[in-house]
């Protein structure tokens, strides 16, 4: 198969809302008047972002997923998408279904491929996606990382750490009952990027950033950005990992601080982080509803730089968790 | 050094036209009203794309000239790229002349970075370029392959095949003068995309394309497109080798046939092929002067498809010149 044979078949469709799409030099996108277009790239390396046994369609799921989850953070509206694919060779037992789980994600938020790339090299899948954000009197929508006050009230969407838990089991460094794995390797393989809550976020988030390198790394960006410090305290933190639900069993090999270094660290997480002013709560809590996506106010916002660490009776705890880095 | 550090110490610049530039979650850009954007990715992969010895200067040129040429194939204007980078190390030494040489290019076309990705893993190199398009009377004005009808003459720009002679000596397969390598390395290494050129071309040319895979496989995507043939006059475009060129000496140990199979199906050019209906002629000849490119006028459109070779008495060659597929 050759590389245009292989676009046409896996990865050509009609266009629906771009004035052009996969087959010239060049897509056209048309955003509509009064938005801006937000936009973001994300490259996966087979070994450094997934195991080269993932299955293909969860891969193409999820290359998509890491890409919409930093417009969900903007709040921006999926538009469109590129894709870029370096391939050992063009095997259609691993395109066929890379692109259906690609596509499946596309197609339910309306976010069309438009062009792209491929080539032969190791396993390499770049894309770039692109959104639009109301501009409103000639003011951007789109949340910032740089938007915290202090006072504001600190959330986290759905659940964390489970991701890291998945890949401390397949590196063989725990070991866990089978429900809290299934539960814990799904969260890894099929992440939901929180598409609709960034949205409904929009007027009500003073700050919003995407979990990608764990939720300290994430948040200490916000913190940078806004000039502000942050408390979290660490007894609601914890139940923010699902597969240490009560209901999956016994917890397996692993200590509570563990536990915890999995929620605040441990990174391939995809939910979002925000801040919204206490007089915002009931709104936050109907975007919550109005998404069905789960939202917990886990700390506040502080005039002093830095991240606190507190128990349920707000005493500091005096441990450091590092985030990810991909050169350290 | 970090990931952190590395995009902030050789990628991060104050956003110009960018409504927010590097360091959110996703960039903002703002089209002009009356304007459509023009999107086009490209992945260059060491062995594949580039020799591990490429001076990264150059690299950094070429990784955004191959984009910029597409944006130019279309008639856009650069307005802003995303650069999503695999690095084995975070090496300065390759970091800084990778940054400058890319950096130089994109300042040369008011083309400014807004976003993208740094990972550890084999060096792959991501450029998503945008333009604008100007949108006339509900019209774009974007250079499309679809455009070319029977009567249309044939153009090139620049210069063709010096980029393959260069990489056949790489390979050992040919023995050139120092002179003609000179040349045709600094083609391959540094090309020039034909950004003003294209946009010159707006209103005048029906169709376009940009030659990186080879003159008669990009000009067969026209054809195919617009539902046409075309005849080359081989006797004009074997003259379109520079590196060829009398002034330089002996053409080494080749073949005039193998000249012509470099310029026809060389690839690696990043020159703009392009066809306009002969009452175009001066505003073609008008516009090659206006952005000082060399246009060349090698055949003519016809209703039969398929492509045909001539000599310079017309007479029908029959050789067939294989064009490149990353995959075949």
């Amino acid at each position: 198969m050759g590389e245009f044979d292989l676009i046409a078949r896996y990865f050509t469709r009609k266009p629906q809302r771009a004035a052009l799409g996969v087959g010239d030099d060049c897509a056209l996108l048309q955003p509509r008047p009064g938005t801006q277009l937000a936009i973001s790239s994300d490259m996966l390396v087979e070994g450094r972002h997934f195991l080269s046994t993932v299955n293909p369609a969860f891969l193409g799921h999820k290359a998509l997923a890491v890409n919409l989850s930093d417009l969900a953070a903007c709040g921006a509206e999926p538009l469109a998408f590129t894709l870029a694919l370096s391939l050992p060779q063009a095997d259609p037992a691993w395109l066929e279904p890379f692109s259906r789980g690609l596509l499946a994600l596309a197609d339910a938020h309306g976010c069309e491929l438009v062009g792209g790339d491929t080539t032969r090299g190791p396993l390499n899948i770049c894309i770039t996606v692109f959104g639009e954000v109301p501009v409103v009197a000639g003011r951007s929508q789109a949340l910032l990382r740089s938007g915290a006050r202090a006072g504001d009230d600190l959330y986290a969407s759905g659940t964390l750490g489970d991701a890291r838990l998945a890949l401390e089991v397949f590196r063989g460094n725990l070991s866990v009952p089978e429900a809290v794995f299934a539960q814990a390797r799904q969260r890894m393989e099929q992440p939901t990027p929180r598409v609709a809550l960034g949205q409904a976020l929009r007027g009500i988030a003073t700050a919003a950033v995407d979990v990608s390198d764990g939720l300290l790394g994430d948040l200490g960006h916000v913190l940078a950005a806004s000039g502000v410090g942050a408390c979290i305290d660490t007894s609601i933190a914890i139940d923010l990992i699902a597969s240490c639900a009560d209901s999956l069993g016994a917890p397996g090999t692993f200590s509570l601080n563990q536990r915890l270094a999995f929620v605040l660290a441990g990174g391939d997480d995809y939910e979002l982080a925000f801040t919204a002013p206490p007089s915002a709560r009931e709104a936050v809590m109907a975007a919550a509803r109005l998404t069905q996506t789960a939202v917990t106010r886990i700390g506040r916002i502080e005039p002093e730089p830095g991240l606190r660490l507190v128990d349920a009776r707000g005493r500091l705890l005096d441990e450091t968790y590092a985030s990810f880095d991909h050169f350290a």
